[in-house]
């Protein structure tokens, strides 16, 4: 269930797999096409599982090119998909369900965790562009990995 | 640096700290208070560091009971502060840097670790109220913790 219109919910959800379709790819035109440009007070923002808040563009697509380079293979099963509409501002929350290639030289696949999302995105001349990933890893342990701290 | 008008910065940075203000205050009454209720396709939505996607009031106010209940002490000071106002929706992204009691029975207190949150709001009758808390560990060492799935 989401909040919107519905042309706008569609194009939302649009530009939301945009982004899991060129990570899955890694391909980084595509990735550096569908990042909204910084702009006064608007830097883009980006948090990778487990890593501290990257600002701005240079940051954000560096480190993107990073991890998809160091991917064997990954895919993406989005569940739970939630879209909140509002002016320019569109906030998107899921949780990726992740399959990966295993670390063995069996050809085979892993689950490779589960990860939950907030994605916004900004209205542009050009669409909805998106402004802020934050990605979070979903422990199995919570208990042991506080106690770890 | 922020985007949107003086005012609705100000309203939802304050929105923000009586967030943070509830929970280091454990205070129940405060925390039903400054969240959103539950619309048509809007639910509000909380992750805590390491858990999976809580949807609607009733999940997302015990979790926060039973880890108020369960934190001995815990203070917030909140660090790269950015907020982006459009229509009724804000999205405010910050790292928190925690300071809790620690384990042993000296009386001391010890860096509680480092959480990448963003906290989403929406303008209502009463103001600008909590919509989404997603909370996410800065781990330090994230290499062994993907290594260990």
């Amino acid at each position: 269930m989401s909040v919107g219109s519905a042309a706008d919910i569609h194009a939302v959800e649009a530009a939301n797999q945009e982004f899991y379709g060129a990570f899955e790819n890694a391909d980084l035109d595509r990735m550096n096409a569908l990042w909204a440009h910084d702009a006064d007070g608007r830097e883009i923002s980006c948090v990778h599982p487990g890593w501290p808040l990257l600002r701005g563009r240079g940051e954000v697509l560096r480190s993107l090119a990073l991890i998809m380079a160091n991917t064997k293979y990954i895919q993406f099963v989005l569940t739970d998909v939630q879209v909140a509409v509002s002016g320019d501002i569109a906030v998107l929350t899921c949780s990726e369900n992740i399959l990966t290639a295993s670390e063995t030289e069996e050809p085979s696949f892993a689950p490779g965790g589960n990860v939950v999302s907030t994605n916004a995105f900004v209205r542009t001349g050009e669409g909805w562009k998106l402004w802020l990933h934050h990605g979070s890893p979903v422990l199995d342990q919570v208990e042991e990995e506080v106690d770890e701290q």
